[in-house]
């Protein structure tokens, strides 16, 4: 508590202003001012004095104050996604902490806004900007994060037209990129899958996906095919398609299951549709066939058997959008940047089992 | 896109200053602004004249610029949790929401900081008021939503004796209370998870919660110990503790399993420990033994058996925390508040099964 009781504040809560700084140093409010604005302006003496006298109040000026001097507000608008947006979205909070975090040390505060849900509306659709809009015309942020991006996506081109700073954590999937982003790289997670199914002996491997058509989940598909096509291993009849619904995932799998020792999927509710296809045939995941999810949800760790799968870096995710978006109010003339991370598989008893065909066990690596 | 196109914002993103409002309606700057804060002071001609100006340029005044007018910055503070404090944290976008949405509505906006990671820091730990102190001496915020408040917990008092606004989505747990806030009942939802077990047929019911100490954790023990004597049921040796992790679960579950019929648990990780355990016995969660969660995580509806679970309505929640803290700035003398939200209990299969010892099917009901 020592921190509370020396901070600044003045008594009963009462802010320290410029006029109290002004008076504790023996100077004009002016002169404060300048001191603060126009150091130069001052004699050194008289610089110190101001400088003392702030560093005894604790003063810090008006956040309102330098924002109208500096015709910056220093807020990031960041619209949170409705939780019923039927997307299979990971735990927010180390993304969202990491976010303010590095926008803090960076002098800044993200300003939060309830996002409607635009995924899937229709090209007339306003879907989605009419806050930004509104936040613009305030001058309330100075800059955007976009998460939940998505073809079609209008806000990219609304911020990019108004010259506003924004980063995207997610690719625009649209022909042309019309700024900043960060994505993780899907395509090297399940690609990664496929490599660790192959040590493991497996060579019948299904993907199973998303319908064709929403950018995430082609990219996880390509990602699948092109580990196949390096190991020679067919891919053949093994591109399997489900909505992001365990019953649904459950139906498709049900029917593809002869013949596959592992399979890859898009999401962790997929790979939870997998299990029950097994159970269904009387088959143990991660002993009969092997199944592998996304997005490392917390479910994951806690299912039996615990699920592999592919881990997104979100914490990192939030501090690149930070340092990008930085950049981007510095410099808002540079050419866009765009930073993929790699996910990485983390490896549980869903696939940890040599399939039977594989290779001996033995001191190969 | 009407609603972009048609928006204000001038030319290439310029925006629409009090200049250019005054320059169309051909009157001074001054009076621009008598006509917003002191409208009585013009002719009703003139007045007319400008607000005809305002519309035309759909000039909306500058945040900063009414923030230090009205000495407020219509902005809420709160501090989001690091993804690792080790508590089963619910998914919190339906929360922040919920918050940010009726937050927008009321006027205000959400300003996001970081949180550092506070619980079961020692008395003398400054944990978490760095951020709050700051905020309040930037005046960059008007008031502030708490969320993860614990015993000791230093932010109610330090913001009580600021004078400003909060509210606490959380009980202070303290022997007073210093302020408002809006919990959810969690004795009422594990006593519903006894009724529930109890028309099933169940009669020894176990409980299986946190070590004793912490304010959620021990009432939710209260509730199920409230419902048990309601129904004249013991609760000897029925009362169980664990730390909130699957394993730790699991070995104080093995110990406990001869004799119960039904679990009811504090969170859905406890109620993973309560289905390995029984899996190691040989038993189905569900089929031999009934198994209740509490917070109905993403995962309790995808595990197999799925998992009867409490659930919690955390966009309630951000709802009541907004309507409490504007009244809470309209009027800072008046009486604290305090909302109790009703968990409901969700029925899945993990309790879906009549206890073999319970009355038999019929319409009694």
């Amino acid at each position: 508590m020592a921190r509370t009781s020396s901070s600044g504040g003045g008594k009963a809560g009462r802010p320290v202003t410029l006029a109290l700084v002004a008076q504790r140093a023996g100077v004009s409010t002016q002169t404060v001012s300048n001191a603060l604005n126009s150091p130069e302006l001052l004699a050194p003496g008289t610089l110190a004095r101001v400088q003392e006298a702030i560093a005894e109040l604790d003063y810090r000026p008006h956040r309102a104050a330098r924002s109208l001097r500096t015709r910056s507000s220093l807020l990031i608008g960041y619209g949170v996604q409705p939780a019923s947006s039927g997307r299979s979205t990971p735990v927010l909070d180390g993304f969202l902490h990491a976010l303010s975090d590095s926008a803090d040390r960076a002098g800044y505060r993200i300003l939060l806004f309830a996002e409607p849900a635009a995924e899937g509306a229709g090209p007339s659709a306003t879907g989605g900007t009419g806050d930004y809009d509104e936040l613009l015309r305030e001058q309330s942020v100075d800059a955007f994060v976009l998460s939940g991006t998505h073809r079609g996506d209008p806000r990219p081109g609304l911020l990019h037209k108004r010259g506003v700073p924004f980063v995207a954590f997610g690719r625009s999937w649209s022909a042309r990129d019309t700024g900043d982003w960060v994505d993780v790289d899907g395509a090297y997670g399940t690609a990664a899958a496929v490599d660790h199914l192959v040590a493991a002996g497996h060579r019948r491997i299904a993907f199973l996906g998303w319908p064709r058509g929403s950018g995430s989940g082609d990219d996880r598909a390509r990602g699948w095919r092109e580990a196949m096509r390096r190991h020679r291993l067919s891919v053949r009849d093994l591109r399997l398609s489900s909505v992001d619904d365990v019953d649904a995932a459950r139906d498709t799998m049900r029917r593809a299951l002869p013949g596959v020792t592992a399979v890859v999927t898009a999401s962790d509710t997929l790979a939870l549709g997998c299990y029950r296809a097994l159970w269904d045939a009387g088959l143990s995941p991660g002993e009969d066939v092997a199944v592998t999810g996304f997005d490392d949800s917390p479910a994951a760790a806690l299912l039996s058997p615990s699920l592999s799968s592919v881990h997104q870096p979100l914490e990192e995710v939030g501090r690149a959008c930070i340092r990008l978006l930085v950049s981007r109010i510095r410099n808002p003339g540079a050419a866009p940047e765009q930073i993929l991370l790699e996910p990485s598989l983390v490896v549980r008893d869903s696939s940890a089992v040599r399939s039977a065909g594989g290779p001996a066990p033995g001191p190969q690596r």
